[in-house]
């Protein structure tokens, strides 16, 4: 047999999954209770300079600029027409200071950039866009920025027999066309943000519209209930990176069986990014929590898959 | 290996379903596109003389008002207390009539039942009453009342690789508890209205509470909505028997694949119970759409699974 994690170096993060999986096993905990949920941008791969499905947005409403002169002028199609980073940057700063004024006014352009079209479509232009787009800085595309040792641990958790799923702030009908394909997850295990949809009985068999109006906000609080919709049962593993994750890192917690909460640090600059902005908190609990945070720079050998002309 | 659905009668209905199924096979339709739904009350198990989950409720109802007279003169806690079923049976009447009002206050009381417990100590409850409540007529437990038929129906269709997926009315978390016992169905492929549910970190491990207020109602229009948000693939068996059931079973059409849609007719006042109330609409549709209508008195030789002691 392979030597588990291969991209993971040898220390405590390492030590802790290879602990937590053996006494999974060793205790025969129920294969219907092995369910581990990840967290997507940040956690399984990148999310800087900015989330992925920002880009594919910020594309979006460019183009709706292209084709309506007045847009040009109304946030957030003038910051996207004009490349305007600095705004989209205000916004978020001021979101992690509490107010979120600019978000809304980011919101209401996003839920306008794919409204009224049916959730095939939709999906046939994430797929489309993910599949062909590029990461603008790491020279690699972007189905090429999710983090090998995180695509390592999703298979060995499989392998023994858990059901992986994510558990993303992002949409969910974004992911899923790529999700089996990236981290061998299937369509019906990505829980996600998401609009309201309207079904219509056009025609002879129907389709499913998004509306310009959201439904749920997979973020924070939300996560841990989302995880009973849609599973109906509590993780023994979670994983993610920022303060939005923290109420499903709690939600793992199991006095009584294994569990193993996960913390990504962003600290490699040289090879991906160093920051902590909106993840102050999360790093605060994981110590008083005895959560195993895994630094970047100190844990994993390889950040990324090699590039195909890496390969020898 | 054994003929499948030994409970069904020879005719147009066994014969659809063997059809299809051989079809699905045949012509090698991909496992993860082996996607089936079922709505539960009236489908999968008896509706009447009135909802399963409705006796838990009134019952709930009932020892609310034995706690608190006040409510013994507000409704829907005075019909639940008196066994007023008039009340109840006018109430749906009227929602037949299009006439909401009376489901307003039923709902409400129904909210308020459970209200602010765990989403836990509520699955508990459930599973309690469910494992041991009778029916009031059929002289049987509640979980006796599955229809032997689609039972075996569910069967073959999990034989054949289909993911079978309960798309129900009523509530989520209260099948939840017996559906893998009863239909071999696992909790997380049980879909079904919920109410809202909140994150409350008390204590080391946190806690999910319902709150006296709806989130999803998973009926009519929605069902093809809860269906692509959970599995996010068109179904191609849909299965299910009145008006709320429509749009779910026009969603499983698909003129470039095998489909099947069936729709139950309550027509065996001996075995179990006959009416069309709130099946009109759907029984009209079926011959228009070619679904396949299944009559409980012709199509099974068997409605319920022999009582124990009914067995040599």
């Amino acid at each position: 047999m392979t030597e588990p994690l291969p991209s993971w170096r040898e220390g405590a993060g390492k030590s802790a999954i290879l602990g937590f999986v053996g006494r999974v096993t060793a205790e025969d905990v129920p294969v219907e209770d092995r369910i581990a949920v990840f967290d997507n941008d940040g956690t399984l791969w990148c999310e800087k300079p900015m989330p992925i499905q920002l880009d594919f947005i910020l594309r979006r409403l460019v183009v709706m600029a292209e084709h309506d002169q007045d847009l040009r002028t109304r946030q957030p199609w003038q910051a996207a027409y004009t490349q305007d980073y600095g705004w989209l940057n205000d916004v978020i700063t001021q979101h992690y200071n509490g107010d979120d004024s600019g978000v809304r006014v980011l919101a209401a352009g996003v839920l306008a950039a794919f409204a009224d079209v049916t959730v095939e479509e939709f999906e046939a232009r994430a797929d489309q866009f993910l599949r062909t787009a590029r990461h603008p800085t790491l020279d690699r595309d972007y189905l090429g920025c999710s983090y090998a040792p995180m695509v390592e641990l999703l298979d060995y958790l499989a392998v023994n027999e858990f059901r992986n799923y994510i558990v993303s702030g992002g949409g969910r009908d974004f992911m899923r066309p790529i999700s089996h394909d990236v981290y061998g997850i299937p369509r019906q295990r990505v829980i996600g943000s998401g609009v309201s949809l309207v079904w219509n009985h056009d025609g002879r068999s129907g389709a499913i519209f998004r509306r310009a109006e959201a439904d749920v906000l997979d973020d924070g609080p939300e996560k841990p209930v989302q995880i009973w919709n849609r599973v109906g049962r509590r993780p023994l593993l979670a994983a993610g990176n920022s303060n939005g994750d923290i109420p499903m890192l709690q939600f793992a917690e199991a006095p009584d069986r294994p569990s193993l909460r996960l913390l990504l640090r962003h600290d490699d600059a040289a090879r991906e990014f160093d920051y902590v902005a909106g993840a102050e908190q999360a790093l605060e609990l994981a110590e008083a929590d005895r959560w195993t945070v895994v630094s970047i720079e100190n844990d994993w050998a390889t950040v990324f898959a090699p590039l195909p002309d890496q390969v020898r």
